[in-house]
């Protein structure tokens, strides 16, 4: 079973049981994944570079990490499902062509471009 | 089997057959994901709000979409990856969590409230 | 006198104070700012599209838009301060750049684009 | 003469006589915004952390970075304007209330908290 499937099931039957799907047109739920990640952004802001590695995996600050990075993919989720992509798709695709773009030999320790 | 695990792994593997992982630290990654958000935000901010829900299903649109989500999850994949979340688990807890703190019956068709 | 060089120049003296200077380098300033406009984003993402006008001008609301508002600015300013960009002449100077971009007759009602 | 008001009053005046003021409510503004911060962050998200004070000086990227760094603020300012809230002012009162609650000599050298 996908569980990305399972996981945007939950998350429309949990608004349409609070009758909240008046909230959730895009460009809404846009602004409230802009929130999330602000969280998690809050959360690394002030952690110094060097100590990172060690920092994020402390237990209370992993936990919090943990429940931001959740936040964040279930409005994600909600807003893929609102939109009517198939996020599992699209990522497999998009993976699929970023392997074809980035050939591995020519883009060894290369820092990766955006595009 | 997991999508969530194993979009995990084909991200990790796409890093490291580039070398990249010198890259990936939380707060290069957090700022990566924030890059794609903003993609997003950019390809919803002037639809009129009226038009929303059909200006999303237009093929265009969606595709673009489409692609600017999987682009948000593969960053979220990869930064919970580094972190050491499990990110499936992470999310169906805070739904278990999100359906005790918000009663149906008490919640119906008010604005949900930030935590 | 300037107030974006007042501004920059007290939250200057501010970081010194505390010995704050350490943690405010691009990227860490970059992850704040984000943080703040996650909090713009969460004051907003559930007020209703067509109550938008009146909702922000409600006391209680506009008051804490005001703040988000400075908060993200103040990290604005010290990050420009910090890569070394004199934030009021770069805005001024875009703005010429658009008005050259954007014809007034050619734009009339249509979207504005993303450049 | 304040440079945020004569900012402020030059977006207005390109905004009216493109007829674009019927894109710009609070939502919309929003996440344009967003937009602009998603490019400044692609802008620093691969400079490695021990690299960034010589790399933002660099002139190419300071050159950029200057220029997302005013889109943000003309978005900001724009975004300000419709709220209906002084930024110069509210600044200088947030400057003002974080100088009482961080008192320089119990914060030396300890990485700031959020509010």
């Amino acid at each position: 079973v996908s569980d990305i499937q399972d996981l945007t099931r939950r998350m429309r039957e949990f608004t349409e049981a609070r009758d909240w799907s008046q909230f959730h047109d895009p460009k809404s739920l846009a602004l409230a994944l802009v929130g999330e990640v602000g969280e998690l952004a809050e959360l690394l802001q002030w952690v110094r570079h060097e100590d990172q590695t060690t920092a994020v995996r402390a237990e209370a600050l992993r936990s919090r990490l943990g429940e931001e990075l959740a936040d964040v993919l279930l409005y994600l989720l909600r807003l893929a499902d609102v939109v009517g992509v198939d996020l599992s798709q699209a990522a497999q695709q998009k993976l699929d062509r970023n392997e074809q773009r980035f050939p591995p030999h020519l883009q060894r320790g290369i820092a990766p471009r955006k595009d």
